[in-house]
């Protein structure tokens, strides 16, 4: 082990942050794009099967939909390319009936091997093209509306959009680094450690100190911040329609 | 953009693989697996919740018993840790109701960005364990026996095990990369491209004419390679109980 090394590699990745800003003048080539899809690819996978796909979006008009199907946020259309990456058993399964069988993953277990193979795809291209010089961001509302995006990018039954990721040159300087919980909050030594009341306000305590935190409840009437992300960021009601959303698409996909 | 960087960075992962067996004689110091695991945590996570904890197992009992509960692998025991990625929307919630209010990702759709969020955090553990050094195995049979690991770990509701990960120093050579479909089965442009016959047969020969895949269809008495992943790997009847045993759980967590 090379610790040397090992400091190097830590201390580049404790700098990477999410890019919102790309300089669209500076292009980046389909080829480019291609190598590093290619690259990604050799990820891990569940038995070989590369239960996913990826959709890329470049031209600008459907570009411009994609934004408003994303609710409006810049960086879906102020990209060089935008990536939807899918669950899909359907690939597989096609292949299965070709070759005088039928796929055993038409059901909520293959499914969930689809989404965890499509998010190791999307992370590996994500490492790969930080490591490039290129800029990314998650978009996660596919989900806030699942048929529209089906449709708007011809996603047949087996196939689940789960989220965009938009690529880029970054412009200007990178962002800082987002905060992040501290280790023990989150790696746990032979047994789940159930936090406590005095766990949860160290765990939390830096963030609920940073300036931006105060500035949240403030904007939004709030006296914490877990209330800004409870009740105005990802609240229940809204996140029971998107689950009652995936549940019948869910269905839908295994008649 | 730096095009013999990309190279360089592209032809690396190309060559990543799998580890199977590691040097065990050669350890694996906990302040080095916890320097990767924080660095890893910088990956990109949902609204910043990292909805997301992973149990690190490296008690030889434990181990033994974690092999046990995954059918017996040996490279669920015979590896420096085992590290055990679940989807966490608990941590979130507890603080929640400490700072007067109640989270609304109690239901299928937080339980669905958990997933997202843990498995991109273990994929940006993977890719930097490699970078080091290291060598990584996915073991995906946590959903064969859900009940058992949550029991074996003390996973509480909200807490779901999805996958495990054997870290340690590779012994002998690196393993071979292995066979990835070509580009344009999983990367398509702008609309979902569903492919026909002559499309499947193109996007599978290369896998169906290696020499392990006529090997796989002889031993398993099979007359196609989809046959051997359809119906003895991956057969639909375990996936069936996988899917339930899946439902049962997520019902319980929400009730």
């Amino acid at each position: 082990m090379d610790h040397n090394k090992i400091d190097e590699l830590c201390s580049a990745l404790k700098h990477r942050a999410t890019v919102r800003n790309f300089d669209t003048s500076q292009p980046l080539e389909p080829e480019i794009l291609d190598k590093l899809l290619e690259a990604a690819a050799q990820a891990p996978t569940t038995g070989n099967m590369q239960l996913y796909s990826v959709i890329v979006t470049t031209d600008p008009q459907r570009l411009k939909r994609m934004r408003e199907l994303h609710a409006g946020q810049p960086v879906a259309e102020n990209c060089s390319a935008l990536l939807t990456f899918c669950a899909d058993t359907r690939r597989f399964a096609t292949w299965c009936t070709r070759r005088r069988t039928r796929s055993g993953l038409n059901n909520f277990s293959g499914w969930l091997m689809a989404v965890v193979d499509a998010t190791i795809y999307a992370q590996q291209f994500v490492a790969l093209a930080e490591q490039a010089g290129l800029g990314t961001c998650y978009l996660g509302s596919v989900t806030y509306d699942l048929p529209a995006f089906c449709y708007e990018l011809g996603c047949p039954m087996g196939v689940t959009p789960l989220f965009s990721i938009a690529v880029g040159v970054p412009a200007g300087n990178m962002p800082a680094p987002s905060d992040r919980l501290p280790l023990e909050a989150f790696v746990h030594r032979e047994k789940y450690h159930d936090p406590d009341a005095a766990d949860i306000d160290r765990f939390y305590a830096a963030k609920e100190a940073l300036p931006d935190s105060a500035k949240f409840i403030e904007e939004n009437g709030k006296q914490t911040l877990a209330q800004v992300y409870a009740e105005v960021r990802y609240p229940g009601p809204l996140n029971q329609r998107i689950s009652a959303d995936l549940l019948d698409h869910l269905d839908l996909r295994q008649a």
